[in-house]
Parts: structure tokens; C-alpha cells; sequence
């Protein structure tokens, strides 16, 4: 395969990236190596073998076999594909191993360095509690609740739950995803509620540790975007909002969050950066946060790069991905926080290959596929016709990214591309992309995480 | 075919565009009116039959064999195959009729709008002397020269070419392309240049009318794209620079241009803004000059749109074509000059399904494409894996057009993309753009009209 990235003469100083992940984030890290001019080296599941993204790399071999424990998942697999490459760097993506430690502990111990931040950095701030306590801290403002696990004692719980007041919501300590949470909205029903939970936290994530938070009736997902180096330095390049969910699953993202006091959104986000110095984050990173009635409720930290990334590229001019393996390869920030401005609106659509009424998967073929284009359209893709969707992994075969001027432009250009769209041999959400992006609510801005589900409940029962 | 783009739930209100081009102008046509809720449709020769692009529109016909004498240039077929599919405008794109005064009229006479300025403003600015003329009232700069053709008689030309200081330049009046062109660097040479180019006017324009401009050595090809409405409003959109060319066909293109005083390019910008209202001037339109030692010199206007729109589109945000429909169906500019402004740098190069070493172009299916993405990057094209690139037109099957915040990063992207591109099934002047985006004159900015031709030379030298 070729290597045309390669413009730097003294071949010594080019280092290489093993890139231990697959399909579009694959290809986006293969883009920013290719700026960067280093080395790109893939790992592939037998799932994956002959995907054309591959052709792009300097290299590529298989990890395993299709099922993603087995491959992209494989701690040893992946590590020692990354040497048998000559990697110096393991760019994880988002998902997989992105937000393992161990993983990032074996990438340290094999001499390679990983895009993101060091292990212990990664599990103070991947456990939400121990995360909650680093943000109440470093004064980021969270959801009302102890920054520790739940006693044993129920009535220390129930005076917890007081001291909150109704409603609350459980979650399990080790948990994500949506599984292991409970709502309780009165004391009567705290006990219950508390031991499902722990049962349900023990089965899922192995660890019966729960937590308790208020809980928020029509929150919005809103979320900071930051980028740290090891030099000291660490900004924020604005705000997201993906509240457009499907079982916590993202379905919409946009840049920046509509209807926001963009000066609450600076205190935050100037808060969010300046923890990441007081832990001493180096790399790319998002803060999650839920936002009611004005203000602003920490909720988790993502160590990784996150799929919306391009709507915040959109609107900053950056180049999210080079920047995170520059921090990784010792590089300091090529802005400062005052170089930051955002300009104008983007909207991401995620196309999933799936039945847009039932939401199951589609995988097969693509025999044919247009892409949109044209004026502030991006479209992030691995697929090209004739390539296959596996059934194993992600459903998710492109990003449909628009900008504006304004929030309707972006609306406006996000829909015209939807419109161009062409995929066949699979089934795709393009249509309900195209519905949500005219539905009222969406288009006055600030919907609430429930929002989707609510929708697709009204059109239920229309069609009943 | 799908309709997607007709939102406006009454029917009578929406429009019909009638696309009367080919290839990648056609989408890019196609794509704006989807963007304004009009409904489109193509004429197609049969060379086009059953292309990719064809299946965004919402019909189309055939409107004649291959040659384009016999499709794309018959203006009666061209305005039937508009009448049959019911259309309001017609969309000239560039080349084929787009500068045709016979062609607008026709499409006026047949009751439909033509999506340029009307016939007579055509005329007068499509004729390189008239516009000339037009020019100077305006206060535009042009090449020292009369404003006329010249007189027969040898010893009034003398006094001319003395008068303009030699060297100087003899051009048909009614020509173009680099044909019936002749630099006269002495007295003595004169009066037998003089006979020689009208000779080769009459034979490759039907017109002996020849007239004698300054011969600038060193020249760069800048130009203003300029919009204006039906509402007396006139606009300038920023500058280009297109000089590196191949026998007076744009290789690349970037805006804004180079190393040129930017107070400088506003004056010439704001003249060619105020010409515009003047003449009475209604749609997009490129101002082309010559600029040498810090002077703009007028060469020609351009009634349409231009290929290289797409790098101002870039640095201003706008959507050129689907303003200049907006204007041909009455509309009002939606920017006033002062909410003009350029961010970035953009660059385009054009590709070409051609041989790399001899220019000859290569026709012939497209087996596979992977088309580059990523940050700043767009792609304009009408191809698509098994796509045919006919040979009875322009080579041009892909334009990869790079954003970045300053030159240097538009450049670094541009490269990048050219890297990622892959087209088999034919050849492509790809990586020859590679190697111009890396040539240090290029790199420095500011090169001549002459510079491609120079580096060919040199390359050619160093290769014997």
C-alpha cells in the first residue's frame, strides 16, 4: 500500500499510528496521520477484511475473528499487531478500547504511546463518581447528590434522598449505556428500588456499588468539547448539544447548543478547561452535562475523541483528530483560548444501516450509494458501493455534516443533503433524519433528551 | 424520479429549472435548486444517457447525439426539451451556451428566464472591445490600448503601438481561448503582425477586427466575482487568482489571491460592483484582469458562472448558484457588501481525466473512486464508481477544493486530499497537482500566467 503521507525525507523521524479501531473513525484517523504526514497503520477483523478504508492505510493486518471480543477488543491482539506494525502510537477512536485503562496501561508497557490521556487520568475520570468528586472540586457544577457510593444503611439512604428531594435516580457506580438506573419518586419506594438497582449493577458491570442524583424531568445533553497538551495548556472549543437520542444513543448532534446564555456556556467551559490542568489531562476529551432551566449538571467525562467531533471542526476550523496526536506526540496547542471562535452552525446526522421503523440493524452489501455535496456539506464515510456492512459491530456507515451561517442554513443545507442521499443494498434512517429535521420542535432548538422518544410514541399512535 | 426538494406544499408556486449543461455543473446546479425548493430538470445528449447525476433530477430528456454541436450547443433542441419538461428558467451553467446572446434571447422569446443577464447586457460585455469600453467609463483599469479596433491604415497603427510603448499585443475582437494573438516587440514588425492576425481572425472568427493592447511579460491572471439582483443592488464577493494554467485553461485556483495590497483589490472590487449597477447588470459575473507590478488591468468579463466558484464559496460562506437563481427569479440580494467578509484561504485543483505526461485526455469507465474528505475538505463531481467519462467534452470529472485558516493549511489539505484520491479505469492529472502544490514558486504565492508552462519546460529539460 502506498505511503504518500510520507513527505519528510529522513524516514528515522517518521513515527507511525496504529490505528485500534475500524470504519469511519478508522478512515478519520488514516486523514489527520496523512496531514500530520506520519506513518498509518490499521488492525482488521476477519469482519473487516478487504474493507476499502484499509487500502488507505500504509498497512493493515487481521487482529482476529469477526466478533469484536475477539478483535477489536483484544487487548493482546491489538498490542501485538501494533508492534508486529512498528507503532509508536495507538489512536483507540471512540468505543472499543478507547476508554479502557488496561488498555492504555498495555500500550505504556509495550514502549507505545497511546492518543489519550495516561491510564490513571483515564479511570479518576472514567468512573462517574470518582469524576463527580474531580469536578465538584475543580467547581464544574453537577447534579445534586454525594460525590461517593450509597451506604448500606437505608435510612442514611433515605436522608440522602431527603436532602436532594424527589425525584431522584439510581445509577449504578460502574455503569453507562442506560442500564442499571432507577427513578424513585418517592420514599415509599426507595428501598425496592435501591436493592434492584445494586442486583442489576452486579449482573451488568459486575460491581453492586450505586449512586444516587437528582433527578431532572426535561434535561437537554449539552456537553463541553476540551483539548489538553502536556505542556500545561487546556482549552475549550465550544459547546455541543445531542440531546436528539434514541436509548442514549445519539442521533442528531449540532454546534453550537441553541438557546443558551453563551455566557454561562463560557464560565463552564472555562471551568471544564481549567480542571483538566488542576488533573493534569493531556489529550482530546468531552465533559457531558445536563442542562435544565439554566444550569448546568456534570454528568460524565468522555477520554476519548466522540463521533460529533466534526460539528465543533465545523464551526472552530480545527482539526480536532491532528490536534489529539500532536498533544499525544509531545506537541504543544497551536492556539490559545483566545484564538477560539466559533463561526456560524453545524448539524451531524448519523446514518445508521438500519430498518427505519423497527430500528433493527441492516447489514449487506451497499450495491450503490450517492454521497451529498456542495456548499458547507461533509460527509464522514468508510463505505463506497460494492463494500459490505458487517453485522457485528456499529450499524453506524456515515455522518452527514452541514453548516451554516445560521442555525437555519445548517438546518436548511442538513436537509437537502439528506435529500440527495442515495444507499442501496441496506436499509437506512436517512427519511426519519429528514422528518426530525423539519419536526417544530427541533427547529425552535432546545429539545430535551426525551424528545425522540416521545416523538416516535405521537407518530405510534398516529399510525395506530 | 424523486422530488424530494419540492417542500411547498402548493404546487403552483414551485418552479422549474431547466439545467441546460452537463456533468458537474449540472449537480452543483441540481444541488442549489434542491437548497431554494425548486424543482430541476436536464437535457441530456446521448453520450450522458443514463448518468449518475442524472437520477437527482426530477426528469430529464435526451436532447441530441453526442457531438455537442448537435446537443449541448443546439439552442432549438435545447429550448424544446425545456419547453416539454415545463420549465420557468433556464440554468446555462459554463461553456456550451452560457455566453450565447442568441441563446438568451431564444429562451426569452420562448417565455422562460435565463438564470444570466439579459442578451444585450451579454453583448455588450461578452465583445472584449465593447467591454473594454464600458469598462473604462467605469473606471475599471484596463490594458493601455484604444478602446476601438484598429484603423487599416498602418501609419494611425504605429502611432498607437507608440503611444502604448512596445511590447505590445495584437488580438482578434471577436476571439478568445489564446487564438489570433500576436506580440509585436518592434516598429519594424508591425505592419506584417498587424496582416497576420487579422488573417487568422477572419479564418477562426469570421471577423478581421483586430485591436492592440500593452503586452504585460510577468502577468498574473486575477479576478472579482461579482452578484447582482434585478433591484439595482451590486456586490463583490472577494478576489481569485487562477494563473497557473495550461495553454490558458485554470489548473488551480485559490482565493483570496496572494500577496496582492488587499485595499488595492477592494477599490478594483468596489468599481466593478458600481459597473455593474451601470450597465444594469443582473446575476454572478467574473471581472478577469491581468494584474503586473501592482496594477490591475481589465481583460474580459465572464456573464456566468465560473468553475472556480467554489474556492469564493469557501472563503465567504455563500452559495453562489443558488444566489444567482435567486436574482433571476426576481430576488432581492440576501447580504448588503458590508456583510461580505473572507475568512481562510481556499484552493481548488481541477482534475482531469487526462495522461499526466502528454495532456491527451482519456476517456473511458471509471472502475473504482474513493473520493478524499475530512476537515476543509469539499469534492465536486458527477462521477461515481462506474460512471462514464465520454471523450466528446471537457476532461474535467472532479474538482478537490481544500479550506484552511491560512494558505499554507489550505495547501497542506489540499495535498493531503490529493493523496487520498483513487480513480482506476482512467488517467488523471492528480498527482501532477500534487507536484505544482509542492513547487516552491507556487509555494511562495504570486506566480505568472506563465509559470506552468515555464516548470513544464524546465521538467522537460531536466527529464532529457
Amino acid at each position: 500500500m502506498p505511503c504518500e503521507g510520507a513527505r519528510v525525507n529522513d524516514q528515522q523521524s517518521i513515527q507511525t499510528v496504529f490505528v485500534a479501531n475500524r470504519g469511519e473513525i478508522a478512515l478519520r484517523i488514516i486523514r489527520a496521520c496523512r496531514r500530520l504526514g506520519l506513518r498509518v497503520v490499521c488492525g482488521f477483523s476477519e469482519a473487516d477484511r478487504g474493507a476499502p478504508y484499509l487500502d488507505l492505510a500504509d498497512d493493515a493486518i487481521c487482529i482476529g475473528p469477526a466478533a469484536a471480543s475477539k478483535s477489536y477488543l483484544n487487548i493482546p491482539a491489538v498490542i501485538q499487531a501494533a508492534q508486529i506494525l512498528n507503532a509508536d502510537l495507538v489512536h483507540p477512536g471512540y468505543g472499543f478500547l478507547s476508554e479502557n485503562a488496561a488498555f492504555a496501561e498495555a500500550v505504556a508497557n509495550a514502549g507505545m504511546v497511546l492518543i489519550g490521556p495516561k491510564a490513571d487520568v483515564m479511570r479518576r475520570m472514567g468512573g462517574k463518581v470518582r469524576a463527580k468528586a474531580a469536578m465538584i472540586a475543580a467547581g464544574v457544577p453537577c447534579v445534586p447528590g454525594p460525590d461517593s457510593t450509597l451506604p448500606d444503611d437505608l435510612e442514611a439512604v433515605k436522608a440522602i434522598a431527603d436532602d436532594i428531594g424527589y425525584p431522584v435516580i439510581l445509577k449504578a457506580a460502574g455503569g453507562g449505556g442506560g442500564r442499571g438506573m432507577r427513578i424513585v419518586r418517592t420514599p415509599d419506594d426507595l428501598a425496592e428500588a435501591a436493592m434492584l438497582t445494586a442486583q442489576e449493577a452486579t449482573r451488568f458491570f459486575g460491581n453492586p456499588d450505586i449512586y444516587m442524583e437528582k433527578f431532572l424531568e426535561r434535561p437537554r445533553h449539552v456537553e463541553i468539547q476540551i483539548i489538553a497538551d502536556s505542556h500545561g495548556h487546556a482549552i475549550w472549543l465550544g459547546d455541543r448539544d445531542c440531546s436528539m437520542q434514541r436509548r442514549h444513543q445519539k442521533l442528531i448532534e449540532e454546534a453550537p447548543a441553541p438557546e443558551i446564555d453563551r455566557s454561562l456556556i463560557a464560565e463552564v467551559g472555562e471551568r471544564c478547561a481549567a480542571s483538566c490542568r488542576e488533573i493534569g489531562y493531556v489529550g482530546a476529551g468531552t465533559f457531558e452535562f445536563l442542562y435544565e432551566d439554566g444550569q448546568f449538571y456534570f454528568i460524565e467525562m468522555n477520554t476519548r475523541i466522540q463521533v460529533e467531533h466534526p460539528v465543533t471542526e465545523l464551526v472552530t476550523g480545527l482539526d480536532i483528530v491532528a490536534m489529539q496526536i500532536d498533544v499525544a506526540r509531545g506537541g504543544r496547542l497551536p492556539v490559545t483560548q483566545d484564538q477560539i471562535t466559533t463561526t456560524g452552525h453545524a448539524i451531524e446526522c448519523r446514518i445508521n444501516a438500519e430498518d427505519p421503523e423497527t430500528f433493527a440493524p441492516s447489514p449487506g452489501r451497499i450495491t450503490s450509494m450517492h454521497l451529498p455535496g456542495g456548499p458547507g456539506i461533509r460527509v464522514d464515510t468508510h463505505m463506497v458501493a460494492g463494500a459490505e456492512v458487517p453485522a457485528h459491530y456499529d450499524s453506524m456507515i456515515a455522518k452527514v455534516i452541514a453548516f451554516g451561517a445560521t442555525r437555519t442554513e445548517a438546518l436548511s443545507r442538513a436537509q437537502t443533503a439528506l435529500a440527495e442521499l442515495r444507499i442501496a443494498g441496506v436499509k437506512s434512517n436517512a427519511a426519519l433524519h429528514d422528518q426530525l429535521l423539519s419536526e417544530p420542535g427541533f427547529v425552535a432548538g432546545g429539545v430535551s433528551i426525551h424528545h425522540f422518544e416521545q416523538w416516535l410514541a405521537a407518530r405510534e399512535t398516529a399510525n395506530a
